[in-house]
C-alpha cells in the first residue's frame, strides 16, 4: 500500500454524478471543481516552526469533498488514486 | 452534512437583492463583490505555528458578508453551498 | 450594524473635495488615491503566530486617511461603506 | 496634524536641487531615485510576532534619503507630504 | 557516494512502465507525472526556526513516489540518480 | 554623513578594473555583475521575529564583494555612494 | 582571500567533463545542469529566527555538486570562483 508523506492524504476518488437528490451534486460551472472521494491513507502531518507535528483532522474511511484539480494522481493495482495535501481538502462528509 | 476543514466556513448564499433600504445593498460596481449568506457549518480553526488552534469568529446562524469570488461552490441535498476561509468573511450582520 | 472580521475596519468614505486650505486636499496626480473617512466599526484584530490579538491602533470615530483602491465596498440601510483592512489605513487625522 | 499608522512615517518632500557641492546630490540616472526630505511624524512602529513592537529608528526633524517612488502623497493644509514606511527610507543625514 | 544536504533526498530512478497490474502504473494523462524510484541517500534534515532538524521521514532503501518533474538530474559512476526535496516526495510504498 | 536605516550598508563604489593580475577581476559576461566598493557607514542591523537586532557581518573600512545591479545610487558632498541591503553583498576581501 | 558572507560559500568550480567512468558525468540534456567544483571558503551561516546561527554543513576543502545556473561568478588573482549560497548546493561527494 502507499504511505502519503507530511501533510498529505490518499483519496479514492469517486466517479462525479451530474444530477443527484440525496446526495452530492458538484457545481458544473464552478472555477473550481469540488469532487468527492474516500480516504485511504493518511500521513503523518505538517511539522510546525516549534517542532511540534499537526495530526492531520481527517482519518481513513473519511468521505471528502475536494478541489478536482488539486494533488497528483497515481495508479497502484489497477486503482486510481490521489494524493493530495490535507490543506486541499475543503469538508468532510457527516 | 458537510464540516469544514481548519479555517473554512461553509455558507448558505443569499440572492444578491439590486435595491433595498432597510437590508444590505450590494454595490454592483465594485470590483469585488461582496454578497451576504448564512454560516451553516464551522471548522476547527486555523492552527498557528505554536501549536494553538485560533478558534473562529464566526459562528453557526451568523449572517455574513464576504466576497463573491472567493470560495468554492458546493451542492449538497438539493442545496447551493459556499466553502469559503474565515478571512474571506468581511464582516457579520449584528 | 456590521461587524468587521479580524484585523478589518468599517469606514464611511467621504467626497474628496478638490480644493481647500484648512483642511486635507488629496493629490489629484497620485498613482494611489489617498481619501478621507470615519471609522464606523472596528475588528478585534490580527491573531500573531504566538496567539496574541493585536488591538488595531484605530477606533470608532476616528477620522483616517487610506488608499482610495482599497478594501471592498459595501451598502448597508442605504449609507456606503468600505471595509478595508487596518494595514491599509494610512493615517489617523488629529 | 496627521498620525501616521504601525510602522509609518511622514515625510515633507523637499525639491530635488540638481547640482549642490556641501549638500546631497541625487543621481539622476539613477533607476530608484532616492530624495531627501524632513521626518514630521512617525508611527507606533511594527508589531512582531512575539507582540512586541519596534520603535522606529527616525525621529521627527530627522532628514532622511527615501526612494522617490515609495509611498502615497497626501495634501494636509496646503502642504504637500509623503507617507511611507520606514523601511523605505534609505538612511538618515548626520 | 554523494551525500545530499539539509532536506534534500537521492533517488535511483525506476523505468516508468506503462501497464501493470500487481504493481504500480503512472497515470499517462496526468498534469504532474509521479514516477517510482529507490532511496540510495538521505540529507540530515530540515533546520526548523527554534533551531531543531526535523528527521526526514523516508530512509535508504524506501520504494517512493515522487512527482517527475522535480529535483536535479545527476550521474554518478555511470548511474542516474534525481537529486530532489524530501517535499518533493508524495508517498512511500509498504 | 549619511546613516543607513536597519540593515543596509554604505559603499563607496570602486571603478570595476577589466584586467588585473593579483587583484580582483569581475566577470564581464557574468549574468549578475559583482563589483567591489569599501563599507563607509553601517546600519544598526536587521531586527529578528523575537526582537533581537543582528549586528551585521561588515564594518567601516572592509572591502567588499557586491551585485552592480542592488541598493540605490546616492550623491553626498560630490561624491557617489551605494546604500544597498547587507543580504546584497556577497564577501569581504581579507 | 575572500569571505562570504551569512550562509554563502565560495566554490572552485571544474570544469564539467562529457563523459567518465569511475567519476561524476553530469547530465546533458537536464533543465538545471549540475556541476561539480571545491569549497574555498564558508560563511559563518544562516541566522534563524531565535537568533541563533545555523553552522554550514560543507566545509572547505569539499567536492560538492550545485546547480550550474546559481549563484554569482568572480575573478580574484586569475582564478574563477562562484559565490553562492548554501542552499543551492546540492550534494557533498564523499
Amino acid at each position: 500500500m502507499l504511505k502519503p508523506l507530511g501533510d498529505r492524504v490518499i483519496i479514492e476518488a469517486q466517479e462525479a454524478k451530474e444530477e443527484t437528490v440525496g446526495g452530492i451534486v458538484l457545481a458544473n460551472n464552478a472555477k473550481e471543481k469540488p469532487q468527492t472521494g474516500k480516504v485511504v491513507a493518511v500521513g503523518n502531518g505538517r511539522v510546525l516552526d516549534n517542532g511540534q507535528t499537526v495530526t492531520p483532522e481527517v482519518k481513513k474511511g473519511d468521505e471528502v469533498v475536494y478541489d478536482k484539480y488539486s494533488g497528483t494522481s497515481v495508479d497502484y493495482d489497477g486503482q486510481k488514486y490521489l494524493v493530495l495535501k490535507e490543506s486541499d481538502i475543503l469538508a468532510v462528509v457527516e
